[in-house]
């Protein structure tokens, strides 16, 4: 016998619970930044300088990245527009207002209360990033509710691993390829892990896209790729860094776009171009040069970082997803191990490389400001001298470049055991009986949790052999006569 | 008979005067503003210090409001893609061209001239945006031609209200919600009272959506959900003001949307969610924090907004719409009495009650500048005092809180009534035969107004049956087996 | 025999080959320019200041342009949308990244070296915007293969020309109009002429669109009308020149769509909208007020120069391009001549006459640096009083508006030539039999190139009959029974 799936109680009823726990924090603990204050505002603070200004428009390009870029790319399946669009958009809604307390409490705590600016929202949007990346494991196999438990328990693991790697680890990591990337595609690996659905390993006959839903898909793709440069710079040093980040960004995403072309003609039996390629491999580079976006790389180290990540991408979905599925028990929906994982890991050895390959040469005393931790420490006289070429300029650990290589292996080791545990823990938590999920059969299908409109297509109709999966010209209508 | 509809003589011509008329007034009474002026740049002025650095960000935000937000948000109905999106852009782009001269004339108007900046183009916007709710109330039942016609008037009445509310009442509405919502909404209901079209009381044949056209509209609501923090921000103070009305939108947004999802289950008799709830009922938040958006209400405060607002719109669109179209002749197509009726009234009170609470001990002295017409008046000694901690502060009316918050009360009769006079009257006005309204049974339909392509689907097939509405998986393909 | 158009070997050959020579230019000869490199800055550099916060938006809004707004435009033919969006995204893509070189190369080269900034990218898309104007001469006619080549070779022509017209003839044209759009048009044209296909003058039954390709084709409209003030704005002077740029462009695409609308109903037989005309000649406007875009030239010069452009554009695609396609063998297949064409004519006619017009009456000292030419030569007195007034103003040749006016004139006519003749060239290469072109009957069809869905409307079904061209409401299913 199937499980309920109705949504009628299950959902209010959570979403009451969280939000009264969400306006009972908020009440207590949130307050404004210094930013937002307007009893801090006087005749010696200029408007204009408000960090709303720095801010905003970052904010503003997440935004579109988080809501229409992984919205319509993740509507990618014929059947189930509406669940990966919409279930993104409820996603993505509840894990920036958690994100915003949780992160809070570890970033933005001080006096008592979280003090709450865009910059605030800027980092929660990067958190819900994750969950949206985690969420691409396990789509089309999971309920709304499942979905806001993983946001739920997503979000703590990250800011508790976030806030101990940044607090005692200390790593360079601007593009957020460690925390952001490499988190997200592990955590998600381990949902999927325990959410393991054996009867779906050879495929379902719902797992298929359509024309216009791979239009949408690659507007979703688009979008992303326009904004990426933003996401990338979002966090680094203003200035010279963050045009740097923009750079490498543009760079890596146009050479990976290319390769993605060739490979993708080169691998297909008649030498066409297989949209999903487009539609994922494209992105690779964004992904692989965050650990050094903000690094004196040069541009051609950008180019090929792109080719790189890119060819690992295609060659995971190739190869590596179809091994983690039969042989793993992985079921990596849209292969986030390959967009996120295998080019996290290029990108964090590229960033270890560049770490060790900095010198005061190339990057000038700004060296101290980039790689912060090698800094010299409070009271050392070099720190003195070089505040005075870079004013504002923060005592750090004095780590040499080897040191501070090693600590971003470290970090890498212990994100990646952090968000694998906290996957598997969170999977356990959303296979319990009552959050709705759907039954193998009921998988990729808009009607299971939406009202659909008459012309959506039947799963009879699938089923009796009107819409056939193998050959590309085959249309209902001529099957039907 | 049905009465003609062709466009072949009606909108050319209607165009060809407005743009005589437009023209003239261009000619006459337009010239650039300071920061536009070539002559007005000198030694003294710092180009990067134009105000256009300041307003074209969210002008550019805005613009994706209209032209994409509202134009797939209304594309939702399934052979209406064309009429929604198209006459969304010919409409807005009227409106805002219109407005620049009318609002001009009343807001920018000094030595004989209009004065057009970028900031001009803004608040045309803003007066465009009134005019595009308001067509939500008629969606499908007029002419291009009678669009034109509410738009012309609309701008008028709307430009008059504006000026009279803000320099005689004057009062506090950072977002918008008196001004833009309130008034958008009743004088949209007025059109639609006089527009009645009682055959259409029991739903068309065509009011139906389709896969993608829901797909679309979900599209235009993120776009819009994405957007709207600068919607709500653009025309407040620069600074900590503007930051806070951009905490408080997302947050509202937020927290709207999680309690849109949880109500469109616990409402539905199968325990699923119901797409019109997602494109609509989630951005009630965004009106609800609207009239008190700058002011230091707290972050929690903005939350229990959004929830609130979007609870009372979601029972809006369940009990409301139906009441009015059966027993008050008010057939609100898109329900903007929820969105932005409901809500608005909702916000209004909110506003008022922030204004009330409002003291010096929260805002410190940046009180006068937010309630600026609590600022002591010109020769007030208060004010050389206050003009010291805030320079550049205007003198003010010296309103106790209990002042302003009658004036704004009186502000929201007064708009309604305003708005929803008007209404009525352009409402007669549109009905004049020869504006190509379209019968009862052409409505919801692009054919009418549109050369189509050949796979539109034709009316003759709805009736025969071939499309069914009630049940969700029945194809046409299936039934005409 | 059909000559094969497998992308296998073809598409990855070249791009690794284009990768190698990138790869190897990058490494040699590209660096960061001073904005970006990090050894420059110290305690005299504002990070806030950096070029980046001037450059970067604008850069964001042209992205959204280029990849959305051409991708969804030209994915208006019903069996073409894969190859429409997808082929502009890989195109645009490569020139990008080639033109940074290339542009690199007369533009940002100097001490051996190439250096990178954003307004480097910002100039490279401008020059891919020029690539996918002339694409839109040849869509659905050419293999991505085709497409790459002709990038390669038009962003060369482009940037010698733009080089030599910059640097020797010295012309006012902040809009692009002369240098972009002119020189894309012609450039389109010279390759249509060669690849002419006198089998497909008389249409090809997959010439059609469906409803959901307008729709998709009327968004990119509407993304590109949304962005085009900060296409014809971003490389103006700041200040007051790039305020009235954004004006006049909004107000000229204002103009232009109201006329685009009554324009389309006057000339239909049924008195109805033909989407064609809005998915284009709405935008007519944007190009027309390029060339006089930054000037003092009115607000109702700019409202006139769209109703004027418009109209060109519209007799333009009514007549003109059925009139080059069988007498001139130039088949435009998206009426580039007529968008960019003849629009492009007219303003360049009205940038002459602005410039002709130009006092220092109207605009005060600062005529000398929008007409930068005619500024004082380096030891006139003048100059000296000059730059009293307006520091920074560069030495100009101090030429007449006469002179100036001639140099133009000149400009337009070296142009044309330029880009007629690389386009022809370009075509002939472009007509190498290994780069496999499509066959007449396989234009226009995604299954050339793609993987396509089973969904995919085959062309066994067309040519059966079961898609009508003719009748509106003939829906194939109907037509099957």
């Amino acid at each position: 016998m199937k499980s309920s799936t109705s949504l009628k109680m299950r959902l209010p009823a959570l979403v009451l619970v969280l939000e009264i726990v969400i306006i009972a924090l908020y009440a207590v603990f949130v307050t404004y930044d210094d930013d937002a204050n307007a009893k801090l505002q006087n005749n010696q603070t200029n408007p204009m300088d408000n960090a709303l200004y720095r801010d905003y428009p970052y904010f503003a390009d997440v935004q579109v990245m988080i809501f229409i870029g992984f919205g319509c790319l993740l509507a990618f399946f014929r059947f189930y527009g509406f669940s990966g669009m919409v279930f993104n958009f409820l996603t993505a809604t509840f894990a920036i207002q958690w994100a915003i307390l949780i992160q809070g409490f570890f970033q933005f705590y001080y006096d008592g209360k979280i003090h709450l600016g865009v910059i605030n929202l800027l980092n929660a949007e990067f958190a819900c990033a994750v969950v949206l990346i985690s969420f691409g494991a396990v789509l089309g196999k999971t309920s709304p509710v499942q979905l806001l438990i993983m946001a739920l328990l997503e979000i703590l693991v990250f800011a508790v691993t976030e806030w101990a790697v940044l607090k005692y680890i200390r790593i360079n990591d601007a593009g957020g390829t460690i925390l952001i990337h490499l988190f997200a595609c592990y955590f998600g690996l381990g949902v999927s892990f325990v959410l393991y659905r054996p009867r779906l390993n050879n495929g379902h006959p719902k797992e298929i896209t359509s024309y216009h839903s791979d239009i949408l898909s690659v507007m979703g793709t688009l979008f992303l790729w326009i904004f990426w440069p933003s996401f990338n710079s979002a966090l680094t040093f203003k200035g010279d860094d963050q045009h740097r980040a923009i750079l490498h960004t543009f760079i890596g995403l146009s050479s990976s776009t290319i390769t993605a072309f060739s490979l993708s003609a080169l691998f297909n039996k008649r030498g066409k171009l297989t949209m999903a390629d487009i539609q994922n491999v494209t992105l690779a580079g964004g992904v692989t040069v965050g650990a050094s976006v903000d690094m004196m790389i040069s541009p051609v180290a950008a180019y090929a970082l792109g080719v790189m990540g890119c060819t690992a991408c295609f060659l995971g979905y190739k190869y590596m997803t179809p091994f983690l599925a039969q042989r793993m028990r992985i079921q990596d929906q849209c292969g986030i191990h390959n967009l996120h994982g295998l080019t996290g890991l290029i990108s964090s050895i590229a960033g270890i490389c560049a770490i060790l390959l900095a010198t005061e040469e190339t990057y000038g005393p700004s060296m101290y400001q980039i790689f912060s931790h090698r800094a010299p420490p409070e009271g050392d006289p070099k720190l003195l001298e070089l505040q005075k070429l870079i004013p504002g300029l923060k005592p750090g650990l004095g780590r040499t470049a080897r040191d501070q290589a090693l600590y971003q292996l470290a970090a890498i080791v212990s994100t990646i055991a952090a968000s694998a545990a906290g996957g598997v823990f969170t999977g356990l938590i959303m296979k319990l009986q009552f959050l709705a999920s759907p039954s193998d059969e009921d998988c990729f299908d808009d009607q299971l949790f939406f009202d659909v409109p008459s012309d959506f297509a039947s799963i009879e109709e699938l089923k009796s052999g009107a819409i056939s999966n193998e050959k590309g010209n085959v249309d209902k209508a001529d099957s039907k006569v």
